[in-house]
Parts: C-alpha cells; sequence; structure tokens
C-alpha cells in the first residue's frame, strides 16, 4: 500500500495563502491515499524559533487549522516531529552517508549564504533532518513545491548511498510535484507571506479580520468607473473562494461600474465568515480545548513511533550499533 | 558532586599505546570521582566505519580492554553512545545555537578538508554531538587531550549561548587537561598509532604478540657492542611497563654490551606476558561471552538514560517542544 508522507512547518498562525495554496490540496491529496503520515515539523522550527511560548503556539495553531480544515487524524496518523527523537538519530546517520560539500550546495543552505554569519548550523544539515523524517516512515510518496525539489533529491541519494552499500533497506520517495501552486496574493498585492505582513488571517475575531481585507490595496478608480477583475487582488481573492455564479456576478459589477472596492471587500469579508464558518468554529473551539489536541497528536506519535521502531532497528541492523 | 565523563572511540582493538596512554590513566583518574560516566563513541565511529561485523567487533574489543584493565562498571556508568539516542536530539537542538561559520574552523573538520571530497556531512557536524554527549549527562569535568580542547570549547560555547537565552539549563563543563600525554612509540619508532600499522596488540596470542614484538626496528648494533637505552624503542616501552629494578638492570645490559636486541625483545616479550597476565585473560574471557558485556553495557544505558531524560526535558521545557 502506497504511504504518502507530508511535512509542515510551524513558524506562525496558517494565513490564507497557506490553507488554499496548501492545506486544502493536501487534505484533498490525503483523502486519495489510504496510508497517509502528517507530521508538524517543530524540530525545524527551531532553527528559527528560540521562545518556548511561541513555538507552542505555532504548533497549535498549526494543528488546529489542519483539523479545523478536515484532516481526519483517524485516517491519517498526525503528529508532531519532536516527539519522535529517533528521526534525529537516523538524521545523523545518513549524514555520515552524504558528502559535505553537496550539503553546501541545497537552496535551504545556499539561499541563506549571503548572510552566513547569521546561519546556524542547523539550517545547514536540515535537508539530512529532512531526509530522516522521509525515509523513518518508508514513505513512497511526497508531495512537495517546486522549491523542495532539490532536497526530496538529496532524501532520494542518500537513501541510495545506504542501499548500495548495505542492500535494500530504505525506500526511496517519490515526488508529486504540484505544477499548478496557486499565488496567493496578499493584502499588498505581493505574494500572501508571514514575512511580508500581508497576510490574511481567517482565524481572527471579526473586526480585526475584517480590518485586513479592507487594507487589500486596490488602485484609485472612484465608485462609479467601470473597474478591470483581472487586476484587483480583492476579486482574485473572491475568486478563489466563492462559488462560480458569486464569482461571475462580482465580474460584472466590476465591469459595470457603480461598485466600490469598499463593497467588494465587504463582500469578500461575508464570503470568508460563510465559506469558512464551520473552520472557523472549530479552530476556536480546539484552541479553547487544547487537550484535545494534545490527545490526538499523542495517538499519532503512537502509530507514527510504531513505523519508525521497525525502520530504525532495519537500519542500526546493517550497522552494528 | 563533580561529575567526570570520558567518550571512548571503538575504531578498532585498543593498542598497547591507547592503553599506556589513555585507557590506564583514565581508569585511575574515575576512581578519585565517585561519579564518573565513560561511553564508547559507536555513533561517532558510524562517520568511518560502514560495516556491521567491524563495528560490533571494535565495540566489544573496546569494552573489554577497558573492562579488563579495571573499570568498574558498578562504580562508572559505562554505555554505548547509541543506546541514547536522545543525543542525536540534543546534537540538533544545540547546532540551532551554533554558527555555520564557526563549526567550519573546528579542528576535526579542518584537518580533513585538504580532501574535501571524502567528508562527509557527521564529520562536519560532529562537534555538536560530541556537545549532546557532554552537556546531555551534567559533565562537571571532561578529561581531553590537547587535540580536543578546541571541542570542548566548543561544547562550552554553545552551552552558554543556551543558557543566555533561555537562563541557566546546561551545565559548563570544564576540561581536565592531560598536559604529559605519553608518547608511546610504535614498532617502526613513530607514534603507535592504527592507521600507521605499528602497533602492539597486547590481547594477540603469545605466538603472534611475539612477533609483532620481535618486529620493533632498532638499530644494527652487533650483540657484543654497548647500546644506547635512550634511543631504543625495545627499551622505552620496557621501561613504561617494567618495575624500577629491571628497567635499571636492563639499562646496565645495553650499556655493558654483549646484549642483543633479540634477547631485550624476549624480556619486554615475557614482561608484558606477565603484567597484563590478568587482563588478558578477562579480555578473552569477555570475547567468548558477549552476552555478559552486552549486560554491563544495557545495565548502564539504564543509568545514563535517566540522567539524559531529566535533562532532555529541562531543554525541552524551554523550547516548546
Amino acid at each position: 500500500m502506497a504511504r504518502i508522507l507530508t511535512g509542515v512547518q510551524s513558524t506562525g498562525t496558517p494565513h490564507l495563502g497557506n490553507i488554499l495554496g496548501a492545506i486544502i490540496p493536501a487534505i484533498e491529496l490525503s483523502k486519495k491515499h489510504s496510508d497517509s503520515f502528517l507530521f508538524i515539523a517543530d524540530l525545524h522550527s527551531l532553527t528559527q524559533i528560540k521562545n518556548a511560548t511561541e513555538l507552542k503556539q505555532n504548533t497549535y495553531s498549526t494543528a488546529a487549522t489542519w483539523l479545523s480544515f478536515g484532516l481526519n487524524p483517524k485516517k491519517t496518523v498526525f503528529y508532531k516531529q519532536s516527539d519522535i527523537p529517533i528521526t534525529t538519530e537516523l538524521a545523523w546517520i545518513l549524514s555520515s552517508y552524504f558528502p559535505f560539500q553537496r550539503l553546501t550546495l541545497a537552496h535551504s543552505f545556499k539561499d541563506k549564504s549571503k548572510d552566513l554569519k547569521n546561519v546556524n548550523a542547523a539550517l545547514f544539515t536540515y535537508p539530512m533532518l529532512m531526509a530522516a523524517d522521509i525515509l523513518l516512515y518508508d514513505a513512497n510518496y511526497v508531495p512537495v513545491g517546486k522549491d523542495q525539489m532539490q532536497h526530496l533529491e538529496i532524501t532520494r541519494n542518500v537513501a541510495s548511498k545506504f542501499n548500495n552499500l548495505h542492500g535494500d533497506t530504505l525506500i526511496i520517495p517519490e515526488a508529486i510535484v504540484n505544477e499548478d501552486t496557486k499565488l496567493i496574493m496578499g493584502t499588498d498585492g505581493q505574494k500572501m507571506s508571514k514575512s511580508k505582513n500581508n497576510m490574511i488571517n481567517i482565524f481572527l475575531p471579526n473586526n480585526k479580520l475584517k480590518k485586513q481585507i479592507m487594507s487589500i490595496k486596490t488602485d484609485s478608480l472612484s465608485v462609479e468607473s467601470p473597474k478591470n477583475p483581472d487586476t484587483c487582488n480583492v476579486f482574485k481573492l473572491y475568486s478563489l473562494i466563492g462559488k462560480e455564479e458569486d464569482v461571475k456576478q462580482m465580474k460584472e459589477k466590476y465591469k459595470n461600474g457603480g461598485y466600490g472596492y469598499g463593497e467588494a471587500k465587504k463582500e469578500l469579508f461575508e464570503l470568508i465568515i460563510q465559506s469558512y464558518s464551520t473552520q472557523r468554529e472549530k479552530y476556536n473551539y480546539l484552541m479553547d480545548n487544547k487537550n484535545e489536541m494534545d490527545q490526538i497528536l499523542k495517538e499519532g506519535s503512537k502509530k507514527a513511533k510504531k513505523v519508525a521502531d521497525q525502520v530504525i532497528k532495519r537500519v542500526k541492523s546493517k550497522l552494528g550499533i
């Protein structure tokens, strides 16, 4: 049975861009696979976050988002990376099979090498941890964005090196590349991202959420003027979420004129509130009942550990440790 | 109570140079400390050895050597590094606190950088594993050779960085530097080392051991000629092991002449056989009863794990994982 595995960063509350671009597609994908693993990469977050309260909050808000959008922890093994310490053990083992020089070519490191004095050693070895994340669970498929393709190639490479020396031990995973990753615009028209502070956080209380949506940048055409929906960030977001009929209607209003951006924003706000009411409710419930998430993640880590223990045993039997 | 911790490489059967230069002094030192930890660094060996049989054999022969020379596993916590997987977890955590650039300056890496294409990623991150080896056990003192001073400095540094950010969490260890490390000559007159294949392995069967000793290089003075003991490798080794009285006598024979190198070598052989008869017996017994060593190391790892679990809990509570 083919196993699919996904790792999820937890560097902040997932925003609308994460939800539309990654979370919803991943949950749809996981429904097609009867054997799926999904983990919150909190050990990885340590490379950036050094504050316990913030890290914990991020882990909870990430878990709550996935759960509220329909991740079924009875069907998908859902766990925290840090609950499986042998991940780092496998990462160490793998790193003794992978050339230092090739690791210096990894994007995750190269992208940061302009500011090398602020790069910590974990950022450098991160592809080995990612390889361990995948190989420890005998994953057959890993959904990756194009930016992660090289890291998956590193994973495949180090697994092959190990297998070449010791015989078939590790499963060589295949990438599932999401070719048409949706580019979700933020409030400033650039790609929505935490670092640009242009996010829409659908889990905010109404007044704050409304404020974020009202801050979306538009041109300065008057209410009366006909407007181009295709260049408008408000319309773009609306069309990603709204029903076909409603989107069509809004498009007409843009073209006809006499329809202001303020009104469009209000409609977008109403649409979000309406479309995600179940998710917002569930998210808030979970954030008020963190013990339920603790329990879910604990159950998940038990299942994950069972698989991981078998794989590390297999690996160690080839090593004499 | 001050805790002393020592890590032991397991890249081959310890030879006479290891025994005289490191093992005997370390065991003496451990007797002075009521709280001592000693571990076999088999995870570290993975950076060099990729063969299960060889690695296992090395671990056993290393353990048997230490035990036969008087390491008391009831007093010293004696364990295998690989039995405590959270060591690698702490190594990962620490590496997110240590700058990549400073790690490139570590001797263990720099020494190998001429042949960089053969350096694996684990050799590069090794100082982080060494830091975890030490910090995971709240060690107060770590005996190090001068060549390891820099690595201990890295350990102290990364622990301080962690403490500065999170408050006192990790104990900053102090080095005990062995200033007068004995230089033990091998059969070719150079420092005895595995890589130079000039070892004397006192655990070999008599005939093989004798052959090694008979192969010690000397000058070609005739039996009749008076000889200089101070430049002779046979005499040097004899004087490291023999009783003062016997050494004095051999010295006289060298100076008087009529005493050949062959005879001196035979006396050295007899001395080794005699001096280490108990150790040779115990070593052979243990190598024939590996399950006893398994048991000893298992007991040790249980005690080690108790301490390690507390320390990692302390660390994790500061991180939110």
